[in-house]
């Protein structure tokens, strides 16, 4: 075989990067994936999905937080991660979440007409969510700053997320996201490779560098 | 205050490392804890419950193995674990596991009884199982195995298994564990602080150098 066959042919994949708006941990990864991504030269494919819809139906399970035991020790683990990383939000990560629906379903209508907005609409979102206190859990709400303050994408967007083509959309991505193996956010697929929780970032970027083991 | 004050007074406390025979993660921790604790001074004290106990009662969890999409993701990271770390082992991580039960009691019973040879007896187990694919489910291999080939040392661990005692020691073992937060296989709890996890090996370490965030 010639040295020449095995350079790579055109750019590397994505990373697609699956997260739920209502999970802290999704949120601490959506800070540093892209950064972490653009150092390998690699962009990222953000991907909402709904961990509700996986862990209650697919695995069996209750929400993680109502898990006896484990609840407490990722409200604790959460709490020490934020503070290891300088990071203060308003929301409190106790607190029950709302439905991640109408945002999921106003990203992926984004994703499809309007693609190079959506990453920065979801950006936005998840520091409403989190850092605003902001619940979502209103089309209003979600259009008001998924259209990142141009008046006329707030009036798509509205329309946008009452269409049976967004909750299609979203609908799809989350049976998409259950065929890959995917069951909890944040979560990474690089050239087939699985890894879960924003604890994998450190081998994520080891992977990225060495190329796997 | 002075300074004198804040000085540490005597030893720091050991680190406190929970695992359960039957887990693969678990092994992989106890080839690196003890090394990591000592670079900062500390010492570690094994203690091996059953998660079997608490994911199933407490928390109301089928086995992790088991569950859909996260079971074959374990699968998957610990493989990847291994080729990572150069860990060869007989036993296949996939296959249901045997109790260890009969491991935790004999453990326990040295503990109390022969306190400077249960972590080395542990160890052996531990390799046993999983290098070796010994199934640790009989008292007679359990007793060959935590008796470090000592034949005094065998007769005293099956008299010690088949005691009470050392059933009693378990179960108070396992429910201690589980009054101090602890939910799987492995736990460090260093000064209060706890730990979830082999992938936590790394934050344990920097909160053992800077004393925590």
């Amino acid at each position: 075989m010639s040295e020449a066959s095995v350079l790579p042919v055109g750019d590397p994949a994505p990373i697609d990067f699956y997260f739920d708006f209502i999970s802290p941990f999704g949120y601490f990864a959506s800070l540093r994936i892209d950064a972490l991504a653009a150092s390998h030269g690699r962009t990222v494919e953000w991907r909402s999905m709904l961990v509700g819809v996986t862990v209650l139906k697919v695995m069996g399970l209750k929400p993680l937080m109502e898990i006896p035991l484990r609840g407490d020790y990722l409200k604790h683990d959460a709490a020490r991660y934020m503070r290891r990383h300088g990071i203060v939000m308003k929301r409190p990560i106790a607190r029950p979440p709302t439905s991640p629906v109408i945002a999921g379903r106003a990203f992926h209508w984004l994703r499809v007409h309007a693609p190079d907005r959506a990453r920065a609409a979801a950006a936005a979102l998840y520091a409403a969510y989190w850092v605003e206190d902001i619940p979502l859990d209103t089309v209003e709400l979600v259009a008001d700053i998924a259209g990142l303050g141009v008046a006329a994408d707030r009036r798509a967007v509205l329309d946008g997320i009452a269409s049976g083509e967004a909750a299609a959309l979203l609908r799809q991505e989350v049976d998409a996201s259950i065929a890959r193996g995917i069951f909890g956010s944040p979560s990474f697929l690089v050239d087939g490779e699985l890894f879960f929780g924003v604890d994998k970032l450190d081998l994520l970027e080891e992977w990225l560098a060495i190329g796997g083991w």
